[in-house]
């Protein structure tokens, strides 16, 4: 899941009060589904001078799915990078743009992309009601006006971005989402066929995301049945996917009702070590997550071992070399650092661990893994 | 699934246009949750002079849960009993009450109850903002207005009328529901302690409503990825809720999760055989749904031989006995009847036998498993 720090505090103990989840209202899933967009859009259209502004990932860019936007009256395509994972300064650059380009304000947002892009549009949607900048509701709960309506199309699964309230960006001070219910999307498009083309290593980094999230989850201390009903069905998809003989297509369905259940599982549980180990990583060395958990999880053999071994047969399964000596180039100290990082998530620990998680890893533990890396 | 005569439309083929399927925008699970209504009521209330009205099964009349009843200001406690199968009238008469009761109109309805208490508390919030009789609005996307502000609390697990946008009503005319986006509830609250008590025969026959509708809809020719991994999870659950160990309270909480998924599922599937025969038994004999998927499944090895076989190994775990001579009274002609509502659900059968279903099915087979019962 893309949720990083935040996860600290965004994801719960499944105890009391416990937490009102807020859902997608409004989903459609099958392969084509993309060409209704318009149809839905057309409902939602305020008048011919609020447009719909369509954040779309470039790789798109001069492909024919640009050709399949429904693209009318004052509607604006704006193109984005998901090379750097989205920050407060693009957000509030994308809503002075869209304010300065149409003389009335969108009549919604339509996140097409990665977890990059989703987050994009739903920080965009809530800044378009909300005063000041983005940096200022980096939190939990600081959004006060509801955002502007907003839908997300994912075209690459794992990271469960279309069904969570958090929107991770990196601002002046700290990397840390907007976690708000008014950041929950409006409406979701799944077309699996959108995800057709993407390169394989993004392919498995980001559907690690979920397995990786799913084995955490499942594992921990904090679980109730609602999150273990969704995590169970998001692993038991993400082992098709990987290990099974799917045709190419079922293979897409699957793996997106994967990541589409395994951010449903959120609700009530936590991650783990290799979430808190990979932070440490992202945040010092600024490598992405989904390869960020891919590179810890592999010398997690003592914490999960089950789902390491897994790992390792789809890694073998589909032939996919991890980068090494990653950390090589580390001082003793950069090394410190990153472990403080890491032990710093203590629900991750807690929920990995128990109560006690403190006698049971120690800081040499954690160098001896990162030095692996 | 509580959806009778509808299912006919309102479930769909996975084809071209997909349906927007409408979801629960709020949900909170866990034991004892329901104390969390208080505070989830406080941000909807209008004013002190537009009430909360719960609408409650009669059985929990001089229970402790009324007690816990979050009623302040003009609130309204109305029991209704579950006998019977709700109509038009009654919705009607319910909606004239309320407004003749308070000088405003409610801040929301909270239904706490089964199958049928769900279906009143979303037909109530939908007449109260929409003229005329509710018998005017059975059909499919009737309803112009959104509804009042609705809250569902299920107190039993099977039925998967806590998600669906399906109200059963009988009318002067007809036995049909109200299908509209806005029945779907605003919010659900389930808190698996409310079905403790349940009596045993009841949880057996609304637990069979979830696991039967399963078995159909994964079994037939009308499925996509989405519905099955609902489909499939609810299935699973009921398995080990029905043929496990389980603890009691891991039983109740794993049970309300099948509900919910198994009502998930409808979105891109459809029912079969067990519901066409149910749905003639119903019409003809009044006999409730539940028990009447029971009695017909009971003999359907021909079409669901391993799902049947784990049927009766669940009757036997629990000791269920079904009504035997059922019937027996009936005249030929009124047999004949029954099988011409059963062979009218059309898409049922195909989706059961495939577009050729005539050719796999005889009036003289129905027969024979009808005098069975």
């Amino acid at each position: 899941m893309n949720e990083k720090k935040e996860i600290e505090t965004d994801t719960m103990k499944a105890r009391k009060p416990f937490r009102n989840f807020p859902m997608v209202p409004r989903v459609v899933f099958g392969r084509g589904s993309f060409d209704q967009l318009g149809d839905i859009l057309l409902a939602r259209r305020i008048s011919i001078d609020a447009p719909m502004i369509y954040l779309v990932d470039d790789v798109f860019e001069g492909t024919e799915l640009v050709g399949r936007l429904p693209v009318i009256f004052q509607d604006q395509v704006i193109f984005i990078s998901a090379d750097e994972e989205p920050s407060t300064i693009q957000v509030d650059t994308l809503v002075a743009r869209i304010k300065t380009d149409h003389s009335e304000r969108p009549s919604g947002i339509i996140g097409i992309g990665g977890g990059t892009l989703l987050d994009l549009a739903k920080a965009v949607s809530v800044m378009l009601n909300n005063k000041g900048s983005a940096a200022e509701y980096q939190g939990w709960d600081l959004v006060q006006r509801p955002s502007c309506y907003h839908v997300g199309i994912p075209t690459i699964s794992g990271t469960g971005a279309e069904v969570s309230r958090t929107t991770v960006l990196s601002g002046p001070e700290r990397k840390l989402g907007i976690n708000s219910d008014y950041s929950t999307f409006d409406q979701v498009i799944l077309d699996p066929d959108l995800t057709e083309g993407v390169p394989k290593d993004q392919w498995f980094y980001t559907g690690m995301d979920c397995y990786i999230h799913c084995i955490e989850s499942l594992q921990g201390t904090f679980l109730n049945a609602f999150s273990q009903s969704y995590g169970d069905k998001a692993l038991q998809l993400c082992r098709e996917v990987f290990l099974g003989d799917l045709p190419p297509e079922e293979s897409r369905d699957k793996l997106m009702m994967a990541s589409w259940h395994g951010g449903m599982s959120i609700a009530y549980s936590q991650v783990g070590v290799a979430h808190a180990m990979s932070y440490g990583l992202s945040f010092i060395l600024g490598i992405r997550h989904g390869l960020g958990n891919c590179l810890v999880f592999q010398h997690l053999q003592d914490y999960y071992p089950e789902g390491v071994a897994q790992f390792h047969r789809m890694m073998v399964k589909h032939n996919i070399s991890l980068p090494t000596g990653v950390c090589a180039g580390l001082t003793e100290k950069e090394l410190d650092q990153i472990v403080e990082i890491a032990l710093g998530m203590v629900p991750l620990w807690e929920n990995a661990l128990g109560p006690d998680w403190r006698s049971k890893v120690s800081r040499e533990d954690l160098k001896r893994i990162y030095r692996k890396i």
